[in-house]
């Protein structure tokens, strides 16, 4: 962290903000020019706050040299981060293929379509059973007994199943029950549910939040990771933006930005970025292309009479054509669906 | 809400789609013309979901005529409402002044602050004691304990306490002893968070999300309103948008949008909004033109030494000279201060 | 500006770069830590694209300290620029009133616009003659027929007149006739068009860019300045973000920004800002009460059958209304309208 | 397009209105229920602006069913267009190629890397002879003798050349000299530009503006082609968000949806998209994925010392890399390079 100091300042002043930041566990190297004068901080920055320096009266301004994450940095962890899910890998050569229903609706429907994503070569089911609703009115899932129904389709399939938390109280529930817990967009920043997550090991799918940075996302999977749990798999689902025409907007760039600064797998959802069924065909191929190591599609039997999110879902036939393509896709960046 | 169908359908798709709708508990109102055909719905639409009707395949586009929320609109509840906390009103002709420090940090620094800005005028203390950090390495708050020294400053002071709740397990503990429950930005849509919230009376403070639009915001109050507790003072602070010389870009038109559309208060937050305190005297004069309820305001008597947010933190004889002007502006606009 | 170096650099490499920047005409004052180096760059760094610098391979970033902009800082021109129209002042204490149609649409409408605002005391007409608008089909003003009435309005009411240019060609023609040009939010990066406008003397009004940060803003008043023209009046009229309820969002925390960082008198168009007629008077009143030297205010004595933006603009009665309004706010906050 | 009216409304207003908007060449389909009523406009709504219409006191909202562009529009010309450029093809099977320098320097500089890109594939050179720059105190490009070195350029190579255009002077001089005549992303809704280029018939490489809707982007296509010139190349080169890391966010949702809206080609440029050099690669390989007809990429031989955009430039030997595994990417998807 480099701290530069205004103009004519008295040395006692500067002394006294080294000592106070010396405390918080770091070295200041004070570097004072005839014109320019800056305080280098080395050691372990993460615990500083800039804003607390920049609120000194002697402090232009404070510039971070590292990043604030240190379990989710790269620089600390310079090796790919792979997720074993009951033996199925994330973040490997092998793209993980989630899909499944953007809600669990009967035990027939879930069934169903686990039946049939597994047939095109899926290997993880999704289905939401506590579903968070911009509207108190809209259909919530189906909750405790959804959770049930995904565990039927588990035993059918033998497909790890990947469902929503959405309260600290159900941890246990899910821990027990479900094999990748997701964490919603909206509850990216409920640190203190994050903060739970931390104490279980059980795989976290911590999607990234509609006006999150790359570097709060990552902030955000260290406070699991900080708790003990490094098993993350982060999950790039469209940003809030000006454009309305699609509902979000994809961030692709995340991907490679991800990759450089940590060792998690990444996944994309090209379902929710868009909101538009005959979307999710080019974003999955173009996620492909750009190194992510999964796609999370929502598929379902019956668009048009699906509880929740029926125009950016697809067809199980459709799901099976895009899969043959992404294979196509995979090799040419040397992976494997 | 307005259907509008896609052309060349046939007269039993139609049937189909209306009796579909139907079964939501609608009328559904077909308008069928030689160029272009609609479906009128009539009654609560509240529980469609517009994207399950877009799902059809004979359905060109959705349009809502009315706003998805009832209870927190002002279509069915035209008067004001005014939120009584401990007899202090907060949305009638008497601003609402709260302030305090960003955190709580020691019983001396709280009531001293309380003391000073009660002197000042001030009929609230704000202060945190559960705070949400973007790093786990950041300064959680003084939880508990941070309570308790609220708990003593309303003692010395008499001034009711308002303070961030950040788990659904601390619901209890808030209920018994503050007086306005804080959400902040970050769980303006934790919906289980909201649920709970709805269960008990207690006057909540809901901010609003750095990406919410207002009819997002507004459908968090409804969540709250809709389980029962219908004490909502909702709290503008700023909202994500691509300039950076502010940390967040003050949406003062979201005041009268929301006074036209709903009947319930609303609160400026001017220092979150910035993060530079010398933007708090401009914006808090603004706010109070603009027409809003209330200001909260971060008071610190030793902003350099803050343990958060420092840098947009005014000095208490700074909130006194603002507090002053801020009087004019309110008899300027026919209200009190 | 600083430039911190990465780790583990050779001496020689430090020693090349510090020569390069160098011929820019600044001095490097080299900071060598035994953890962190820095390059302070002493001098007129405005000719320095930071970029450039952050090419090479040692560089780990680059930070400025000042900002880029020269004659638009306040930091070399501490008093307030008042810009003067026919005598007219913009920037004092008395707060300048601008008013009139969208678009020029007959003489009998502008004239009896004119005649109506100047009744309530405005000191100022606007009227669009050339119109951007997104579509090519859509009416595009009334052109050099529609500076001609102008002129007719300004010689029946003594109101300087405001309007604005699209097109580099027609410079001459708007210096000889109007009073202050105006640069729309769509052209204010249209930099040869800036380039133009600062050979000439006359205002000009330059409205900030639908996504323009405060910066770019006043690199684009640069623009005009460096080449002559210091007659700027700049414009904040809503930048574009997520939120859809408003067309725009009126960033007023962009005046005291602005005020801090440049000497050049800003004014607010509330109308633009949200599209909705309704918002006006708030909006207006939070402008005045922030301090922005002017207000430009859309009035139609037709608004139902203006042939542009009809639902923002206001009539001349409710005009008379806000007009009597806002003075006792400028009162409040030290100005007088 | 689709008018909703208000409630209890009286029949003459609606015949008044619906007379109104006959004016304007469309049909009025009134369809009148009991609790809603809309009119259905029916013909060429192109020339009608929804804000006028909204701003009638009978109406609640308007709503449009077609898009507003005519000539860009998929719906009335349902086969892809394909722009040639001396005889190389853009919109076809092959995707082209375009690469060069952001400014051109010399003539050893732009000779140089125009032999490289070529021998590596490339099938168009890329280079700015006029450039926007945001400081009126930045490299400001060679200008006419850049077009001239360009010229040289072609001579030594066949390359067709790409450049900017930044003023309607310099139409003639360019649809003399360049072979594809770029309007920058500042540009894109400069609309007497716009309006000039209608009337010549070169190629027209259309950026998007920072932050244009892809609907105002078709709009801005809209203005050439309604001049008569149809031979118009979209650019998506990333939009303005709130995230920092990358300079923009490249909107790559935006490829697919001008597929399906209009039959215009459409190219990415991963260079000015997010400003590093090491993301070039992995966003241009998901540019093929996605479907866009072409790559615009900086390369440059010596990117530290790059007058302008270094730390976006990539070097000939690692374009000559990407070039070869695009080629793979390019295959997977059925098309070529």
């Amino acid at each position: 962290m480099i701290v530069i100091l205004k103009k004519n300042i008295k040395q006692e002043d500067v002394e006294k903000l080294t000592a106070q930041i010396q405390t918080k566990g770091v070295i200041v190297n004070p570097v004072i020019g005839t014109e320019i004068s800056v305080l280098g901080l080395v050691g372990d920055t993460s615990k500083i706050d800039p804003s607390n320096i920049e609120a000194s009266e002697i402090v232009e301004r404070v510039m971070k040299v590292q990043e604030p994450f240190k379990k989710a940095n790269r620089m600390f962890h310079p090796e790919d981060t792979i997720v074993d899910v009951n033996g199925i890998k994330i973040g490997g050569k092998k793209i993980a293929m989630i899909a499944g229903p953007c809600s669990v609706e009967s035990e027939e429907q879930i069934i169903g379509i686990a039946n049939e994503v597994k047939e095109c070569g899926a290997n993880f089911l999704r289905g939401g059973a506590f579903k968070p609703r911009t509207s108190p009115y809209a259909f919530q899932g189906l909750k405790y007994e959804g959770l049930e129904l995904l565990k039927k389709a588990r035993e059918k399939t033998g497909l790890p199943i990947v469902t929503e938390i959405m309260s600290p109280y159900d941890i246990e529930v899910f821990n027990d029950n479900v094999d990748v817990i997701q964490v919603g967009a909206r509850n990216m920043q409920n640190f203190d549910l994050l903060k739970e997550l931390g104490k279980i090991d059980k795989p976290i799918l911590l999607k990234r939040g509609l006006s999150a940075t790359i570097e709060e996302w990552l902030m955000s999977a260290e406070y699991i990771m900080s708790g003990g749990n490094e098993n993350i798999i982060l999950c790039e689902r469209g940003i809030r933006t000006f454009e309305t025409y699609t509902r979000n907007t994809l961030d692709l760039s995340a991907i490679p930005a991800v990759k450089k600064l940590s060792h998690l797998p990444v996944v994309v959802d090209p379902s929710h970025a868009t909101g538009k069924y005959w979307m999710v065909e080019p974003l999955a191929k173009a996620a492909i292309a750009i190194g992510a190591d999964g796609l999370i599609i929502e598929v379902h039997n019956d668009p048009a009479n699906a509880l929740c999110d029926g125009p950016q879902s697809i067809k199980p036939s459709k799901y099976k054509k895009i899969f043959e393509e992404l294979k196509v896709i995979a090799n040419a960046v040397g992976r494997e669906i």
